[in-house]
């Protein structure tokens, strides 16, 4: 059943048992097997069932997970890598049990280049924390995922969210990666100059392998500008193929939004309900600008001839900062709003993300799936990257419903597949989109399992996750 | 001896002569053993020996690559991807010998997908044939590394250039691969979602493999937006310390720089000679600005102040498209300028980058270096983006100032690498550069030697380039 379809793999108790016994005498009390935590940290904020792992270690530094790495490698432990436990796709569960390694005491800000813009960092930083911790200096560090997610995670599922539309995703972002490999080696990906063409680029194969190819224990990102002027509006649209046409228009006209996000007439119900934004219900886009003031005004300006154009409302500007915080603050609250729509229901997280050009045609015909699947469906979206969450509320309790939304959520993901798009914008493949991969790639999902085999011939790190070698 | 520090590798003649007979059968004319077309395939550009292939071949297609590559993968014989020849590292060499196959002829562009802001070309394109083809669609290929490289070509070496400092290097803007692996396999790497977390990066392994992973057939660039205005600047200096400062400030300031490029006080007396310049001869940034017309105005305004501050001199405006091009034109043709400082001497490329704080210091280290190694080494350089190229002339009949330039060009890289930055920005490892791959990642280096034998357990893509196998 494709909702819980994560499979176990055969559990190597002997091995585990030793293990838990070596580490425990190293680490002390920052190791710990209890219930509660175990449970913590296999919870998967979704739709996955948990699969606990062991024992949980605390490590502080780079040294001490080579030492909990070489261990569990001597007895083919399984390693799960925790950032936050903010992942979507059941990241952390321990389909084989083993040890997760809690990264968040690892929370250093190293060193913060200023002239060079850029960071390093531990990798249980979380970006709210480096950002409070930047507040001084002028700049910022813009990914943001909505959650508050630690940056060694989201540099493992390549992390994007609302303004990578500017930015980039943390494929841009990451300038390179101390990781502790499956044996137990520590390697550096690349020094910091902004750019390089010495050898493979080790640092991309790292950010986006979920932790399955070694475990990220420092790494340095991108930081830029707090921009001279932030403005942010929210334009109304008679339907969601005008929006999706408005956002394809100013991508194309290279407006450099910020953020350009859709919330469909369901989602905005959701938002006012929860967050009081007493906006009319109907799709709706919530855009920002950055620059100088001079040209956050013009950008706003092309945007709004543009938006006018596909029968846009007047635009309801935000530019007091508290309004523009409480605009965002709405936007990431979503989900939680989403699930007032159904008390009770579970929410599926989906992550289409297509080509700009179908993304009117991949939204609509979404959409109208999940009315003729009699779906609760409401729909957010990073639509400057073609990105949308299509976010079904389900009674778990009900088979038919279960039926009826596994077989949307299959044609939604080959529609973005069909469409020249990807089954996972930014969330990952995890256990959840494991059976996708092969779909979406075909015979290069071979060349990612030579990869992992590679570096990981035993399957310790992170096993069960993104590529199947089972 | 560094100056020629590429090895020999025994070659497979058996299965060298078995190939070609079976290639020339199925392309007839399109597979040729002339000398002049394999000195001309393996021509270097630089110091580097030339060594030659036993054949080249021309197909029109992947599944003509396909082909080919399945036959040398039978009779284990090396294949040597060749796009417009124009690489600075060796990289079309042939240690042991084998196929050299010319993508030139597949220069067909798929499809233009103005909505997508990318398009999809053969491997033979080349960046000005693409530009020219953009023509009347508002849209232009930024990556700009001064020849008119294939695109193919520029993706394998993760080239960049004078642009990236904006638009980023073919890292940023190579969306996805269709490449034929060592053992004949197609493979796709992604589609052409803007962004996707879905597994391993393959797009970004292939990025920059220089052809040692496999044969890049087809690819999907990013494209953008002609901007509204474009405005060009010339400031000179007192020091090329002050040119560095401005630099650096400019970035730090977040001034969305379109290019900006140091050329110190030899480059201009060479770019004013062999192209009519007519600059004082001192320190210089040649700058450019995109944007709108209020924004590129007020970037410039940003950028003569800061450069003020550093003792700049007033500007010399370039808004004149042709004068524009005029001064690009002299900076493209930089290294052929370079060359009449000593005539008959033999122009030595290097490439190192830096974080960009640590830009003038490295600079100013190598310029001492080299007065003090009585070496004649102009410099020009990215500076947006912390890479120089200081270029020195050499008599190479003068064994005793061989000795001299090796041993600076040794403290360069080492330079480089200490100062946490890179011996290749633009130009790659290729085989010039192969023994610093160590120096630079340590044992991230045998990690990069497994992804080669995982892919090419023969050897045959490219062989002896990037990393050590042998």
């Amino acid at each position: 059943m494709a909702l819980a379809d994560i499979i176990s793999l055969e559990k190597n108790q002997t091995g585990i048992d030793s293990v838990v016994g070596i580490l425990k005498q190293r680490f002390g009390e920052r190791l710990q097997t209890s219930q509660s935590l175990l449970e913590q940290h296999s919870h998967t904020t979704t739709y996955l069932p948990s699969q606990l792992p062991d024992a949980v270690v605390f490590p502080h530094s780079s040294g001490e997970v080579q030492e909990i790495v070489k261990t569990c490698a001597e007895y083919k432990v399984p390693i799960i890598p925790f950032g936050t436990g903010t992942s979507l796709e059941g990241g952390v569960n321990a389909p084989a049990g083993g040890i997760s390694v809690d990264l968040q005491q690892m929370d250093k800000i190293i060193a913060v280049n200023n002239e060079d813009l850029d960071c390093v960092v531990q990798p249980g930083v979380t970006r709210e924390a480096l950002n409070i911790h930047l507040r001084d200096t002028g700049l910022f560090f813009p990914i943001d995922p909505g959650a508050n997610a630690s940056l060694g995670g989201m540099a493992a599922t390549r992390a994007s969210g609302t303004n990578a539309v500017r930015y980039g995703t943390m494929r841009e972002n990451v300038i390179n990666i101390t990781a502790i490999l499956p044996d137990g080696r520590l390697i550096k990906t690349a020094n910091r100059a902004k750019k390089s063409a010495a050898g493979y680029d080790m640092t991309r194969l790292l950010v986006g392998a979920e932790g399955t190819l070694g475990i990220i224990t420092e790494l340095t990102v991108k930081l830029y500008g707090i921009p001279e002027a932030v403005s942010a509006a929210v334009c109304q649209f008679p339907s969601v193929e005008a929006a999706c046409n408005t956002t394809i228009m100013a991508m194309q006209s290279g407006i450099p939004m910020a953020r350009i996000e859709l919330l469909d007439k369901l989602a905005i119900r959701a938002c006012n309900n929860y967050s009081d934004l007493g906006f009319e219900e109907a799709p709706t886009l919530f855009v920002e600008f950055h620059g100088s003031e001079g040209g956050v005004k013009e950008q706003a300006e092309l945007f709004g001839d543009i938006a006018k154009e596909f029968g846009g409302a007047e635009f309801n500007w935000v530019t007091a900062t508290e309004d523009r915080n409480r605009l965002w603050k709405a936007r990431h609250n979503a989900a939680y709003a989403m699930a007032t729509l159904r008390p009770g229901a579970q929410m599926i997280a989906t992550d289409a993300c297509v080509p700009i050009s179908r993304l009117a045609e991949c939204v609509v015909e979404t959409m109208k799936d999940a009315a003729d699947s009699q779906l609760i469906a409401p729909i957010v979206g990073h639509v400057g990257d073609g990105n949308f969450h299509v976010t079904p509320l389900v009674d778990i309790s009900d088979p038919d419903e279960i039926e009826r939304v596994e077989a949307f959520i299959d044609r939604l993901n080959n529609r973005a597949i069909s469409m020249d798009g990807t089954c996972t914008g930014e969330h990952g493949i995890g256990q959840g989109k494991r059976r996708y991969l092969r779909q979406e790639y075909g015979d290069t999902a071979d060349l990612m399992i030579a990869i992992k085999k590679s570096f990981d011939p035993d399957n310790i790190m992170n096993p069960g996750k993104v590529v199947s070698l089972e």
